[in-house]
């Protein structure tokens, strides 16, 4: 939107009495609209000033299903997004009991010492209001939700993992215009969710625990392959001992894998997140990260590269469902199946059948 | 088609002078069409009776571009489907070097021994008229090429692996139709042809050679996990030894995966295609498989599940090229990337654009 709709707009936003050539109800519409630009824009210009209030509210608007919602997101994150950018998304994953609230509290805590503000975000397709959800649970993160330096906000429920992951990269924006410059993004180790915080994110952490063979912590090697650290984490006390095997043995693990696009080189380390120990540690490694990939110019070509993504995704996820959700060819398609299990036609002419109808 | 309609486009093919009410050149037209509907039939015939010309034909029509091929190619494959799906479809993979062809020639030879009819077909994306294909030089192939009972293609060229895809299935058909009871689908291990050929086979074979690790040979993982059966090749003279160590590891690493939806544990086996070594063995095998899955009902729910995967799959695709290739769609898709590229608007705001237009 350039300056001079803005200007237009806001001028608009004052209350005049409706003309006389307008009935009743358009009069209202008008009214409606004009407090809700003014609403919107208030909301913007609170949110670049770095009102949480503001940012959970235009949050809010993003994860609402409502037309009218989604119309003030849209304005809201095109009024954010030459704000935004200058951050560093980091995605943290690990099996539940590896202690990723533990982590983040106290990593999200020493960032906000070294005058960080820092935001926490989930990606979990599976919460649901009633269900709860990792960082359902604020109280799991005592200090950090105190600090005025930290946002923290829950997954987006009720949702596929494909709406899931447009409101969270939709909510990184506006968390980013807000002057958030570090961004968590927690997910679990469950189906598709960690390739789609993989893909929105530019340091890639995965959780371990020492003594836990690969089975039981159920880590699937596409993840390890993703990482850009294998954190181990509870490496106190007793724990030392295997912490220091295991991280031998990721590192020899690691050396199997061909050098990444980002031409860095995943590293692992120990921290005691319950202790605050290593902690500094893993940032100063990621530090080392976005200085290398700044260098090399991999951080800005991936994330353009992850937005080509995520536009053909968006694209090709819209038309598949728009062609599934077609009231004929939800018909048609059933009568096709049944033919195909009748071995009557092949797939192929029922695709093409099934494509003549919309 | 009914017996009915194929009864009166019989009858229409008996040549008759065009009537005074048609122009000549509809006259000319529906002569074209009574002589095409007429040689189809023929081929469909010859096909049904086994004649590898008449198949050879009728894969050509499926292969070929022409509209009018691809309506002669549907006519064919409409009437051979209610006599396909009589046969067992085996894929086999392994890297270039691995013996692929002479494992078939001899596998081949030994069904055909037994009283079977092979079809071997390939899978190879890359191959082209002008650089040679798997299969493409027969001469490989010395013996089995000269049996009565053998039918040997090369893969389509010149196609996306979808194209391919589509082509070898609708190729199965035919082949099964002609009575041909054993389809060997050949596919080198490069890009996602071994995921295609397993998603078109009750069986998938996996080649290997002793001695050499999984690196060297260039086996991604997945690979392993789709097969139903590991065959060590060239397990000859100096290479004994190698090979049953290998037999061993793979027999070993093979238990780490979980049980397999048909119920079957993946076998591992020593082969000297060379010198006909353990090629009944292999047989022995697969038909223990089949015995397995008919029995528990996986055969028929597997092939059912593999046209649903094409169906789908297809349609998929159509929708994605239908869009991209939109002329609109074409030209602004450049500039949202540009807009994208620029920091602009998002990869989401994008979408939705490029989406309103086609």
């Amino acid at each position: 939107m350039s300056k001079q709709q803005q200007k237009s707009a806001l001028s608009e936003s004052e209350s005049k009495p409706a003309s006389g050539n307008v009935s009743a109800e358009s009069a209202k519409k008008i009214r409606n609209f004009r407090k809700n630009r003014s609403s919107e824009k208030e909301l913007l210009k609170g949110l670049l000033e770095g009102n949480k209030t503001a940012l959970g509210r235009g949050i809010t608007l993003i994860e609402s299903n409502q037309k009218s919602h989604q119309k003030q997101a849209e304005f809201l994150i095109e009024g954010a997004l030459p704000h935004a950018q200058k951050s560093i998304r980091i995605g943290i994953t690990g099996v539940p009991g590896v202690g990723k609230s533990t982590f983040i509290e106290s990593f999200g805590s020493y960032l906000i010492e070294k005058g960080k503000k820092v935001a926490v975000l989930a990606v979990d397709p599976s919460s649901s209001v009633s269900h709860g959800s990792i960082l359902g649970d604020k109280t799991r993160m005592e200090k950090l939700v105190t600090e005025k330096n930290a946002f923290i906000r829950p997954s987006p429920s009720g949702d596929s993992l494909g709406g899931v992951a447009r409101k969270t990269r939709e909510s990184i924006i506006l968390c980013e215009a807000a002057g958030f410059d570090v961004i968590l993004i927690e997910t679990v180790g469950v189906g598709q969710s960690e390739t789609t915080v993989h893909s929105m994110t530019d340091f890639f952490l995965l959780l371990k625990l020492a003594g836990a063979g690969d089975e039981l912590q159920g880590i699937k090697r596409g993840i390890v392959e993703m990482a850009d650290a294998i954190v181990i984490n509870k490496a106190d006390g007793d724990n030392q001992k295997a912490a220091r095997d295991a991280k031998l043995e990721f590192n020899r693990a690691l050396q199997l894998y061909p050098l990444k696009e980002s031409a860095w080189k995943p590293e692992v380390k120990l921290c005691s997140a319950l202790y605050h120990e290593g902690i500094s540690d893993v940032w100063e490694m990621i530090s080392d990260f976005k200085e290398k990939v700044d260098e090399n110019g991999f951080f800005q070509h991936n994330r353009l590269e992850q937005n080509k993504f995520w536009l053909y995704q968006t694209i090709n996820d819209y038309l598949k469902s728009r062609f599934y959700e077609d009231s004929k060819v939800k018909e048609e398609l059933k009568r096709q199946l049944q033919l195909i299990e009748n071995n009557e036609t092949t797939a192929f002419a029922a695709a093409k059948h099934l494509l003549s109808l919309a």
